[in-house]
């Protein structure tokens, strides 16, 4: 019999959705040693957040997050708020000795991020950054293959995050639904909420980046704040491209942008080997692009791998639907929650841990100071 | 406040979970007037009930299905058993003033679908079988753009459904994993299995079929029983393939097998019409593809439409996540009945219901009939 | 030094143009046994018919077909006018000693086709019925992979050929540039153009159909004639759907339209095998999709080829410039006028003669026979 | 009656024969003012040359350039040696009054380029830089969409040619075949060779580059000389990355390598603009694909244009078969030749002329000095 674990989330926009789901739905897919209970939702506004632990099952909510950690009886804090505020609450959560999911990224830079990494060390809480990305089965797949050497010595990695949501200035900054806009809430703009996921699958596939070399542009300078309809200089960096090297030798090209027509959330990345080369989409998330030179010549091809096999060949699917049927976004965060728990029940640190995304965090900040000196940055090893 | 509404299950297979998940979902993505609870899982073999009914948090469980119909407390009998079994639980159920949801193909045939189409009508209660594809958030987005108007007239609608999974002479039939090859459960093979799918979502789009023209083929023609052991003819059809006639005077062409390798489940739609087309594939669930002739000429292409939009623009997504983010197979049931309960609630007709199945029964019938015969079968228009 | 061979190209339209760049880029890209030199062309219209010939660089040009036939310094006789004129000529041509290259269809019907099966083989003159999409590259290829066994048993044929232009009301029949709609020039509609190339490539990949059953359709009843605005009956079929049998125990399916809507000339082949399914596209002419279930479980995915690398893997390409760079439709002549040239100096036949185009003749009057009697019909095997 | 145009073409490796079959085509295809005539051929390997002669149809052959160049009969000297020998010709050929086609990169470095412009410029001689790809009816559609002003304010430029020919160790370098690896003939790796098309294309469509920050790299330090043997330093760039700034205020990110495993010739390039976006790609390089934002929300999607329609609406189309047929590689060649034959004869410049590419050429070297110094170059404007 499962254990219970009683669940704390603080945060209801999109990411505390994204959270709740998850818990309500891992057992029904997984055989994992807990069994989340939705004690509390804390939020900003006593009216959604009330709405929200209505929709979602929580048993009790608040508008008060020291109330969360102060709870004896809550196991775990998961917290969806925006970027600025992790780090508070994060370091009295494992204080208090509870196990921690963070979203993404950790923190407003590296520094800060290292005392958050020490709090969850020293306390010895179960901890997890929730680049949920990691979890989609075709990108399980490919950091599987990718391990097992079949792609021999790798030459590139290359990974693009494109939207176009920001791209009409009317859109405003600040404020509960576009705090990504606002520097203050953010730390930054596409570097710390998109490139952030590619330099974690990224460094996750191909090893440490060493040194980065960037250039950052914000298209549209001036936003009405959402709140207080004041026009402000835009803080935030609004694309951001960067090459750099890995320690395995391999070159990167990384960029990101909310000014992209046409695209909605493109995250992709490729990956070339000496025999074999990979490539995923998230738009076609399903799908995992494989070429194999080792193939016969006449055959070569890339195959469209439909990431939906049983028997243990794709990563998760066996404890959905049948061959053929897909998953979606949901259940990144429902699979990465079963490997967390599992994790957890055995003592297990469960990748991302804080100390991982902490390594993130300090190729984000390479990048930004790369692109305000215009030359190479060192990534610190240490 | 939502009312409760007490479902039973009957049937624990892979139906019997998409189902019992849709119900755990449907309210903390949609508004629904029904808070479902789920009351009692039923199924044959006791310890695989009691497994079903914990995992997906059942009140209770039964091996017999006698007494859901007989439990006045239930509101909702849900059907999941092979398609022999139908009828006999369907007009029970009916009887005992029970909201029904069917698996589909609805029955063996249209005689018996008839049955029970006479017990639902008779005894006034809310019935749907579960065409699940139709709330596909693509595939419900093409019915609305035929509805419209936008193709002009039709000239052609092409539907296929392609697997691979009984290639091998080792894949056994009958039984509770492989029900579907054997012709006592369910009736006929990829015909009632696959094609129902395209018939049932080519009518809604595209009208009446009034005469078809078929040939049928078993590949294998023996297959060991999956619980004797003993090797008995095969009597499904392995494939399918017929051309007919809508009542809008466009020619069909639908083909299923379970004989084409690299497809799992490769449901596909085509529609021709005089100003534009739509194709969509299940193994690409989220794109709608449409073809506009009367964009500028130079620029006219096929648009691959990512259906993820949020603003009312893509069916079903405001509900979900953020634009270009997907959801995947599960989505379907959740979707499907929220509108069922949304219309149970207001006492209107939930397409579709047990006599929009009967028509696809009918055509299913003729399809079989005209494999025989050879020739041209009208399929009866009363 | 290769011998010279003076070339009588009879009609000036596509095809005329098609044929004339073949023999004047074969020597080009191979080493062929002969030194094409086009001598003359012949076809109704002065005017037009002496602009041709100025523009590929014949030597001379007639209007009556019988002088080239006359001139006894021409060795090949290239047929590319309607199919109504094909036998006459063809037949002449063979009485003179005369090697033929004939466009497709070979004739109006399979009697007609076996008049001139007869005279080529009395004469004992070289022939050759121009089913070009043979020598794509990549339909070459896949035709050497069926060949070699790869597929294993054949379940299953399919190939579409749809086009757009005709859905307007206002497009005339007959005439120069129409005559493909008038029933007494072509002989069928889209059977005898479009499908007698699915049915070439078809029996060739994967032998000979034994029997067909058949739908065919005429949306528009009646059109202008493009030289007298005369308003007459439509006498061809728009739109032709036919299943079928193989003598190997596959199934086919086969549909042709000229009102699909987004499809200029989609012509698709797929054949799925035990082992391994091939898919190709007309519009996507330098890739060939290749799916193989012995490949790893976790890595099976349609191989998406580009059918140009040299090296001997992929068929003609070594010819051309590098890998990665495509050749185009015009090249499918060059190829088969190279195959020709070859064969002929070995006085060996080169596939599809005339009696190889006499069984798809067989098959396209079969088709139309079905569709009249709405039953299934044989194809005689003698 | 058109102009004989005596031809002279110096260098008979890949590019002789893709120039030499477009001067053996244009007029079968194109109404030019000129009547090209294949005077001589020259080449280094007296036997080679003498092949390559025959096989186009040379009227005559040298081993030496220096006749070419004194012949009075040539009126056109095209240029198809290894870069290194470019300039010597080129400055020869001005001074004695030739039109001039020379292939790219124009030259070694800017400051050779820079002579070059100045002796044609001098010598008012017609001069075309061969940057052929501007000629694919795709890319010339998404320079005439991007001219009308379809896609708004830019505010990316995206592009990439990947190859993967050399990623062998035992590739040799120098010599006839590989003498892109010499640095002493090629002047630098995939930056003049490749990103040279890449940065020709941009340009065209976006306007100048006005600095640019790189990275390169060399995979394999050491091989073999084709010739002599011996194992020597590599000098070019294997692989080479930069991103840029154009005058538009838009941001660039190139890349380019032969070490992308699957990719044969993978040249893409992508624009997003505010209202529309454009994404090409030559391994598919009969379609564009184009998003425009002002579609409506439903429908909006990348269209998958398939350039080869007729009526003026894809650009070169009409003059080869008809819509849905594709051209391939060579008649970029012939596109070409047909522009500068038309622009010649009317004494107008055709682009890319010397003085166009010596901006490229200016954009290489910048490229080259910022990967050594790791920093910011900027592009002279003069």
């Amino acid at each position: 019999m499962a254990k219970k674990l009683n669940v704390g989330i603080i945060g209801y926009g999109f990411m505390g959705r994204t959270h709740s789901n998850a818990y309500n739905r891992v057992t029904d897919f997984f055989d994992v040693p807990f069994d989340p209970v939705l004690k509390v939702a804390c939020g900003l506004v006593e009216d959604e957040v009330k709405a929200f632990a209505a929709n979602w099952g929580f048993e009790s909510w608040t508008t008060d997050w020291h109330k969360v950690i102060d709870d004896k009886s809550i196991d775990i804090v998961d917290i969806c708020v925006p970027n600025n505020v992790h780090a508070e609450i994060a370091i009295a959560a494992a204080k208090a000795g509870k196990m921690i999911i963070c979203e993404k990224p950790l923190a407003m830079n590296a520094k800060q991020a290292r005392t958050m990494v020490e709090a969850v060390e020293k306390a010895g809480v179960a901890n997890l950054v929730s680049f949920n990305y990691r979890r989609v089965p075709a990108v399980t797949l490919a950091k599987r293959l990718i391990d097992e050497g079949r792609l021999g010595r790798i030459f590139h990695y290359r990974a693009n995050f494109l939207q176009d949501w920001t791209i009409s200035a009317d859109v405003p900054q600040g404020g509960m639904a576009t705090w990504r806009l606002d520097v203050k809430a953010a730390g930054s703009g596409v570097t710390g909420d998109l490139l952030a996921h590619c330099i974690d699958t990224a460094m996750w596939q191909n090893g440490r980046i060493t040194a980065v070399n960037a250039m950052t542009e914000t298209f549209i300078k001036e936003r009405k704040h959402a709140e207080t309809g004041k026009v402000e200089k835009v803080g935030i960096d609004d694309a951001c491209t960067f090459f750099c090297r890995f320690e395995n030798g391999s070159l990167g090209n990384f960029e990101s942008t909310r000014y992209a027509r046409g695209h909605k959330a493109l995250y992709t990345f490729e990956i070339n080997g000496e025999h074999a080369s990979i490539f995923w989409d998230l738009h076609d998330t399903q799908w995992l692009m494989y070429f194999d030179h080792r193939d016969e010549g006449r055959m070569r091809g890339w195959r469209k791998i439909h990431v939906t096999d049983h028997g243990g060949d794709h990563p998760y699917m066996d404890h959905y639907w049948v061959p053929g049927l897909t998953v979606g976004y949901a259940e990144t965060f429902v699979n990465q929650l079963a490997d967390f728990l599992t994790a957890a029940a055995k003592g297990e640190p469960c990748s991302p841990t804080f100390r991982e995304a902490l390594e993130t965090q300090k190729v984000c900040d390479a990048v930004l100071e790369s692109a305000k000196s215009g030359t190479w940055v060192e990534v610190p090893e240490e």
